[in-house]
């Protein structure tokens, strides 16, 4: 009779899981075992969790599927926490089993012991201990059901080491996860009402709709003339030529509210209301004008593309777009020092057709997004929930997900330092990753946060919390002491070359490149 | 009027807390900012949490006071919690400050949104949402009077923005913690009665017994040929030449329980019943006989030294120790390949007088601390709760607290990599730490591990999961990348010429030991 593991991995195979995440321990081993007794599994080695959960993030956003991730104890899941959080924010899709220790260790205290089911609860939105009273397979089926229900959720089955080794059931395979919620009557009358009114009126929307599937519909609203706008953070958007161009709303707040000055109704689709990204004083903590009216059309984790079909139908839009304005297509900046402006250029002209794009230059990149508007058709992924160190990771599962596309990474020096890690995978796994470290020696964005929080002058002291400097970082040598050749580059013609040389191959390659 | 950022660190000073280990966001500016405005606070940036988290458990490990860490939000906290929960294994002291949201923004969904109060409740044994009924200053001062009680605790004061930018009450003093809590009368009793009896008894310490005010008290025990243990995991001990040797529970089930065969007796002075590290498939549990009576003569936390004094008076035992058996001392291996034998070897014989070495070896490096008996006399820190990842940051911590003392960072290839950014911070702050990785290209505890739990044959899959190769590590890369200096070594004469050459400098350099 299979054990308890070998059911829980053939269940996950059977619903469709195929590739896990990992980074086990003893209470693993069982799991690890199985996976040899067991074909299909392609199991992914991270050297530290915040790769792990990262990985599985950014997996699930190209995959439109679940991976699993496999942790150890309490540490390990809380090691991965800031990149489910990420994820959570994001609706991506991802099923962790965490070990515990056996049932009947918990009762003495060990070096291990933690609360597993409290940081379960914290990270998750379902979880459950593994074996107590369903089956193992029962559990692992329902959690993968739990992870593709409402457009992606955080599902974690806890796994006691006595579930593992002890005798299992027949594996199962996940039942399909309910519908998605469609939008309220009443939402989509008050909408259409909206928008027939001659108020100023705007749709913002995030998820499926920034989709490749998704687009087709929005384009007919804004084909209609029908403001439509994105969320700030958005789980992967479809973009480059021959897409439609959809705006997302400013991350500073200034910036934010001057953008959506003078609008009368905002109707969200599957978004969240617009509020800030921290607050500050002395500033708006919602970017809407006061006054301006905040309609909910269709929740987060909603379905979204039926109720914005149903609203082009209702105000009778027609089936096909009109024509998408072309954005223009960017072209290589004269050659020169680097600097922030050129290296989005630099990329957004040489952006191989298909590519994925994974951003997390969150200060010096922060105008990719505008530079890549005429790029080639690519997929864009960012940074959803504000935990920096998710880029590499989130690269890595990109790249596992779709071994034929081209990963571009764009990260920065301060946040790739959080989970470097993820370069050994990408060795590990001959991954077809270039990553390009935006590298400004800074926290840079905080740099401007000081300013935004009242801070004009700031000390020595501030200025030593912000600055990556004494010593500088050497990226190519973080790179390569992990497997992955590298370069460093100061100047466009150098990016450009090294950026020419990374794409003519094939596997994981960095480029750092220095500016200001 | 000074703000709530200003008063809060001026409370820290006035309560003795003058180090802040830090990674701040925007929501934590106003404290750094605050740093330049009052003199007196030393804060060293992290550039990953699990560092600053790891960092502050040295160093009060060392210094015997908290200091205070700087986390940014929800993430910044979990990122930390690996080895705040090592920390909070080893009772260390932590203030940690957390950043939050402005009150008034967490009405609204926003990336960075998330239950800090809940990760403060998962990672502290005290917890308090700053600024809400007792103004700033008093619950800092609690928060540092929280951390020094009971022995040493984690707490966490959660700091929102406005709080940090409101205006402030006058900084104020922590009180003193309550004192230890001594020995029950009934507990006392039956511990006299038991090792009176003829009964075969022992002692098993941990904590304060075993740091150098500690020691001369379990040596009057030892030394009356009563068999006084040390807990698998203590915070800090004592060693080396001239002291005690007080010998450990062993790690390893079959060893512990083989040990402590024929124990009938034993009593728990400020330590946890010696139970397995992990629960094994048809292994006790529990690493003392059946029938082994367990009493508790004071609890963790409580007034070990009070309880143990008491004991050696009460039984009429001399003031003086009798003379400490000298443990022989270690001397130079013959020259050859490196193995774990004869590196633990090298460093035994090589250990500067009053270093402080650091253990995070947990397979290469097992048999260390025997090694070390007899070696020049040290303080000795290791990691206490399993999480790895916490060897090169609390060498970062215990040189922050004492610039003076060598630090030597005894570290795995596997667990190093979890928290590698400590070397970072030990080049910017220029901290006298050797780091020597023991580079088994390896999880290779979790080899044994394997068998532990009963799988002999490992298939491919597993071996993948375990092995640290294809690609291998390069930790000169890894180190010079971060700017310390390093060098690879492979036979004990390199390795013994490199550690010399590293102790006759100052400042962080690593030695990469290349074994089988």
């Amino acid at each position: 009779m299979m054990n308890g593991a070998e059911s829980l991995v053939r269940t996950l195979l059977a619903s469709n899981v195929d590739v896990c995440f990992a980074n086990p321990g003893t209470s693993e081993m069982h799991f690890v075992a199985a996976l040899d007794r067991v074909p299909g599994m392609r199991c992914v080695l991270g050297l530290f969790e915040g790769v792990v959960t990262g990985a599985a993030d950014g997996y699930a956003r190209m995959a439109g599927r679940p991976a699993s991730t496999l942790l150890h104890l309490g540490p390990g899941l809380t090691n991965g926490m800031a990149n489910l959080h990420n994820a959570r924010k994001a609706r991506s899709s991802i099923v962790n089993i965490v070990g515990e220790h056996a049932s009947d260790h918990l009762q003495y205290e060990s070096p291990l012991r933690s609360d597993v089911p409290g940081a379960a609860a914290l990270a998750s939105d379902w979880w459950r201990v593994g074996g107590a009273g369903h089956g193992i397979a029962r559990d692992a089926a329902d959690a993968v059901t739990a992870a593709r229900s409402q457009d992606g959720q955080i599902a974690t089955l806890i796994l006691p080491a006595d579930t593992a080794w002890s005798p299992g059931g027949e594996p199962v395979a996940a039942a399909e996860p309910p519908a998605l919620a469609r939008a309220p009557a009443e939402g989509m009358r008050r909408a259409v009402e909206a928008l027939r009114s001659g108020r100023r009126c705007a749709l913002l929307v995030t998820g499926l709709a920034l989709e490749e599937a998704g687009l087709p519909v929005v384009a007919r609203l804004a084909g209609a003339g029908i403001r439509v706008m994105a969320s700030q953070s958005n789980r992967r958007v479809a973009r480059g030529r021959g897409r439609l161009v959809v705006p997302r709303v400013p991350f500073a707040v200034d910036q934010g509210v001057a953008w959506l000055a003078g609008l009368e109704v905002l109707i969200l689709a599957g978004s969240h209301p617009p509020a800030a990204f921290f607050g500050y004083p002395g500033k708006p903590r919602m970017l809407t004008p006061a006054g301006c009216e905040i309609q909910a059309l269709v929740e987060p984790g909603g379905d979204v593309l039926h109720a914005l079909a149903w609203l082009a139908d209702e105000l009778g839009l027609p089936g096909m777009a009109r024509p998408v304005p072309a954005a223009e297509a960017p072209t290589l900046p004269a050659d020169g020092r680097l600097d922030a402006d050129n290296v989005m250029q630099t990329m957004a002209a040489m952006l191989p057709e298909h590519a994925i794009l994974c951003d997390e230059s969150v200060s010096s990149g922060r105008s990719l997004f505008r530079f890549t508007d005429g790029a080639a058709p690519h997929d864009y992924l960012q940074i959803t929930g504000g935990a920096i160190g998710s880029g590499l990771p989130m690269a890595t599962g990109a790249s596992v997900a779709c071994p034929d596309r081209k990963v571009v990474c764009f990260e920065g020096d301060g946040s790739g330092m959080y989970t470097l890690q993820a370069l050994w995978t990408q060795a590990r796994e001959r991954l077809d990753v270039v990553t390009i470290i935006l590298a400004n020696r800074s926290y840079r964005i905080l740099q401007g946060e000081l300013k935004g929080v009242g801070i004009d002058q700031p000390g020595e002291q501030a200025h030593r919390m912000l600055d990556l400097v004494g010593p500088e970082l050497d990226w190519v040598a973080l790179a390569r002491g992990q497997g992955v050749d590298a370069v460093a580059v100061d100047t466009v013609a150098g990016l450009a070359d090294a950026f020419r040389g990374a794409c003519a191959r094939r596997g994981p390659f960095l480029i750092e490149a220095r500016i200001p």
